[in-house]
């Protein structure tokens, strides 16, 4: 008897961005392994599934991903279907890759359910598309958590060839824009900080790269979710101007 | 009375991929604009909706953009619920931005429903991570349509520091390799071709950034729906051994 793991994508935080297999596999689960920022209401879509927390808790250690990684094995064993909840999509920065090579080495069945990245939607859903015509033809999502993941590739790309789009950056959100400055980037480049996309602590801050590092974001900062957006394109913002309102209207009507 | 136009993302094939939203605008809709390769099912949806297809036709011009943009406005103005339905996410490369600007300078509600992008996912059906630790941070998604779009980035990107994904480039594939290769790039670095992810057409090459340029492609090539990625994550597809495999069996099971 053998069980089956599916690591699924639960896109930014608004459960109407989980896809319909992710939905279906989650109604399907008799275990379901959660980070945290995954909302409630995709966990209640686990209506048979016992729920099983593995992100990090305020002020202690997150779980080891060796530990994470047993689980999911030891479950399939069991002959359990079980779902590995991850936000945004598994493979952006989500250590999905480093589950699904514990899967594969212990020659348990599982599978990928690609969700909807924060890279992309995050932006999005703050008026701003990654790429348009004669801004940018390309984007680039880098780890802002330390200097040595994103400092080579922001000081080698040429001033305003393509969006940056910094997760994890917002504690180093000063060093991130000293480093674009560095290399050439425009002082008045529009910039962008985008908070909790897509749920009910939806905010974002604009302005210049120049005032990026001084900008005023609200909580803990190096906490929250969160993402940095720079390039031209964040100037279409205030062009695509009805778009935050309208979201917001939906937002009321989701689920 | 006042309509409503949605730019929703369709995801990158299987209808399975679309998101609750995406699911239940095209429910909700009176008429639906969508382009080539949005599945039949996806449409289907659509129960009560007009369906109209805007997308290239072989053979002839696709249709022009104002185009698109005037039969949303119109849609919207004889208050019509109204969907654009796109491919992969409408900001990926998807000229999104130019509708949502068209919209709101139009005076038109609308929202965007982010989707899930062919960028990320088709890697990772193909059982390829875009980021995966220790391996790369970071990833790069360009537009290889020209040389005068991803030029400028894959020249400058220093050799293996992220993922490279290249959408809409597999007729400059020669051209994408010779690039990297001039700019440093190891002639071993694992490169991959992905056609048709999530559908039943799905197809991966690998090899190595070497032979990309004269990697064998099925179909017309230039027309085929398909991405390169180059880096060494695509040397985890033959670790993450199952994936494929568990992917066609759950293929089989999806609407």
């Amino acid at each position: 008897m053998s069980g089956f793991v599916s690591l699924v994508g639960a896109g930014p935080g608004d459960p109407e961005l989980l896809t319909l297999r992710a939905a279906r596999r989650l109604g399907e689960a008799d275990v379901v392994f959660h980070d945290a920022l995954v909302s409630p209401e995709a966990l209640r879509l686990a209506r048979g599934a016992r729920l099983v927390y593995v992100g990090k808790r305020a002020g202690r250690e997150s779980m080891r991903q060796e530990t994470i990684n047993r689980l999911l094995v030891r479950a399939a064993r069991r002959g359990l279907r079980a779902v590995r909840l991850k936000c945004g999509d598994p493979f952006v920065l989500g250590r999905g890759g480093e589950e699904a090579l514990a899967l594969a080495e212990a020659g348990v069945p599982f599978e990928v359910v690609p969700g909807v990245t924060s890279a992309v939607a995050g932006p999005a859903l703050a008026g701003i598309p990654v790429t348009h015509r004669g801004l940018a033809s390309g984007f680039v999502v880098v780890s802002g958590h330390a200097e040595a993941a994103y400092g080579p590739i922001l000081r080698a790309l040429p001033p305003g060839s393509a969006t940056v789009v910094v997760l994890m950056g917002l504690a180093n959100r000063a060093g991130i824009a000293a480093t674009l400055l560095e290399a050439g980037w425009g002082a008045g480049t529009p910039a962008a900080v985008v908070l909790g996309a897509s749920t009910e602590a939806a905010a974002t801050w604009t302005g210049e790269l120049a005032g990026l590092g001084a900008a005023s974001v609200p909580g803990s900062g190096a906490e929250a979710p969160g993402l940095l957006v720079i390039g031209e394109v964040v100037g279409l913002r205030e062009r695509i101007a009805g778009i935050e309102h309208e979201y917001e209207y939906e937002h009321e009507r989701s689920v």
